[in-house]
């Protein structure tokens, strides 16, 4: 017998009938012999609704409140999934977050998990039931108040219970059939993957790939704990990320998938003095901002004005708040003015095959240029190269790329990646 | 400095609208130097919605779980008050019913409190917040489990966070501007009461006035603490429920309203073997069936038969379920037949002034008999006169009796009470 972590997102349990649905796949398990515990998200849009609620109410909510408030759309979800199960002839019990044992620190509204307890849910499972827990939300250790784990806490919930209840897998429910070598929107001809390792998932997950988050890419990579992302809407197996089994010779695959992301703007600061220290000041001044920097790219510097341009990307709802931090410091930095652009996007092509094959990026460019794409920025890592392009250009920068590495012929034999139907 | 716990309904609390207008009123009492706690229900329609939810996931939801889900709606409104005072730039701080320490049995769907142990919330107003409870909700004392108090619970919540927290007064808010005299509604010159005692407050609560729940009042009235109902929508006082102080000589009111009550039916046993121990089996029966009878009445047997009928009146609700457990019995107890009637009303006349004033009786029936209104079954406490007749008799009923007491002229000198506009 075997324990199965089950997350459904909010789209997989949007109303009555969807929740009926999924209970009945949970009781499925439940059958085949597994203990099961199961992790939900909010209905559809609840959080969404509450969340345009606490706007009516004031345009600042204390972040306390805020999660007290949103803390009711798991709490129903959960509770409704439990009727819907007990109602096909099998026991279930539904815990919050802070009943579940899941302990976090603090920081209201994007909490982050310090322990998992699940006492009551490992009791609840022994008695026979099936466990229901409440996404996305804990308890801090200190003052014990109810917390938020942020975008995607939901995953990270099930990825953490997963490994405190040393689950053999944690299934990750949502309403599209796995992980894809590209998003099937974009290049209809993408393939589901079979398997990806979390190496090239968390590269994919923080390049722009919705499906999965990258906290809970990384909770679960550092816990050796496989994910099964699959579709609540039919039963068809979908993408395991797992890691080969250490000392087994497994040759990588050398691309794994085309990740795109529309969420990033670009902000270029001209004229920087190119003295030592300047773009410690500008990044000093971000960081304090809280803004998340992805790529940087600094020219050299113009040999007779002694000056420099430093472009950077972030995202695009950061950018406001880093506009206001660098305003402040453009006097003390001596710059001369700020662009702002939000017209770009980026595409990543990620392999672990990348680290011993020089001849990747030739290829990649090459693809890129034929298809007339003009390229703005450069950034890469030991399995992934990500360009920033016009916005426009972008969907076809991605089919270019996805063609030339041959992942989109069903014979090709490349495994490999992508966005996802999100 | 005193502590004023003030409890809102769903009503008050029924839109954005709503909360923002009523944290006005909170801050405003804040303002003035009190210490404040408040209870809310769930806003508007929220309860409701939550159970239409509960009754399409399936039809007999678990009590566990529905209680789970219920509870999701006070912790919404809790949540969005706290927001609301926080916008008017005072603070507040948002507690569930385990948070706020309301200790309860583990009766899922009518818990009772057990005990209450506030120490969070008065800690918050010790640090000068206001203080927000979820009313109608707490965790059980030996299984810390999530339970809901039943119905009126939310005024329930209230009571005992004041008597726990020795505040000075509890405010009830609803959308009536106190207790009446009678109805409004039914009798449009009906007064609203400025004080009433504990005792008839009881007697009204028991019979049919909803502005205040029975337990809520039994609850006030145990741990001596006085009641403050009044309307949300205006500032005007409303009707302090409170028993003068011990020893002081207070002349008591002749009579103090009319209270009605459509929620009953009348059941009627007839042909029962008039033999001791023969009305013990029926209430045996029913008292297992968890039936809540309120009259009773048996007529002297016919003598040439040896047989009697007994009749009684319990709520519409709980009617069918004791038709079953009488069905069982039937042979037994050895009576003909069960007659069912749901076409009945209750009139209540309540006074404390009755104790001493024999007159009371006969103005009470030249009154019904005046109006053409025949009764069906009477009953009689110390304080109280409560007779059953057709449901389309009641109305005229009440008017007939208000008048005949004289408390619909302005310059009467009754001070009365009565139904409410809920």
């Amino acid at each position: 017998m075997s324990l199965v972590v089950m997350k459904f997102g909010g789209s997989s349990v949007a109303d009555a009938d969807s929740v009926k649905r999924v209970a009945r796949r949970i009781v499925d398990n439940k059958k085949a012999g597994h203990d099961v515990c199961v992790v939900v998200s909010a209905m559809g849009d609840t959080t969404d609704d509450l969340v345009d609620l606490a706007g009516e109410i004031s345009p600042v909510p204390p972040a306390r409140e805020l999660d007290m408030l949103l803390t009711a759309g798991e709490r129903i979800s959960m509770a409704v999934m439990a009727m819907a199960i007990a109602n096909l002839g099998f026991s279930a019990k539904s815990f919050t977050g802070s009943q579940a044992g899941i302990i976090t620190d603090g920081d209201h509204g994007k909490a982050r998990i310090l322990d998992v307890t699940p006492r009551r849910v490992r009791k609840a499972m022994d008695e026979g039931h099936i466990a229901i827990v409440a996404g996305f939300q804990g308890v801090s250790q200190d003052t014990k108040e109810i917390t938020t784990l942020g975008r995607g806490g939901s995953d990270t919930t099930a990825v953490a219970l997963a490994a405190a209840l040393d689950a053999d897998v944690c299934e990750i429910y949502s309403d599209v059939d796995g992980v894809f070598t590209a998003d099937p929107r974009i290049v209809p001809s993408a393939r589901k993957l079979d398997r990806i390792s979390s190496e090239e998932m968390l590269e994919m997950a923080a390049n722009g790939a919705k499906i999965l988050m990258l906290r809970c890419v990384e909770y679960a990579r550092r816990q050796q704990l496989p994910i099964h992302v699959r579709s609540s809407f039919s039963s068809k197996e979908g993408t395991l990320v797992i890691d080969p089994p250490e000392g087994e010779d497994v040759e990588a695959s050398l691309i794994s998938g085309v990740a795109h992301d529309r969420s990033q703007a670009k902000i270029t600061i001209v004229g920087v003095p190119d003295h030592p220290g300047k773009a410690a000041e500008i990044f000093e001044a971000l960081s304090q901002a809280g803004v998340n920097i992805d790529m940087i790219v600094q020219n050299v510097s113009a040999v007779d004005t002694g000056l420099t341009d430093i472009s950077f990307t972030l995202p695009k709802v950061e950018a406001r708040q880093a506009a206001q931090f660098l305003d402040r410091v453009q006097d003390k930095v001596g710059f001369r003015s700020m662009l702002f652009d939000d017209q770009i996007g980026k595409l990543s092509l990620i392999g672990a095959g990348m680290k011993s094959n020089p001849g990747v990026s030739a290829t990649f460019f090459n693809a890129l240029g034929s298809a007339g794409v003009n390229i703005e920025m450069i950034s890469t890592s030991e399995i992934r190269i990500s360009v920033i392009c016009r916005d426009d250009q972008l969907d076809e920068a991605v089919r270019s790329v996805h063609t030339a590495f041959g992942l989109d012929t069903v014979s090709g034999e490349a495994v490999v990646y992508g966005g996802t139907g999100r």
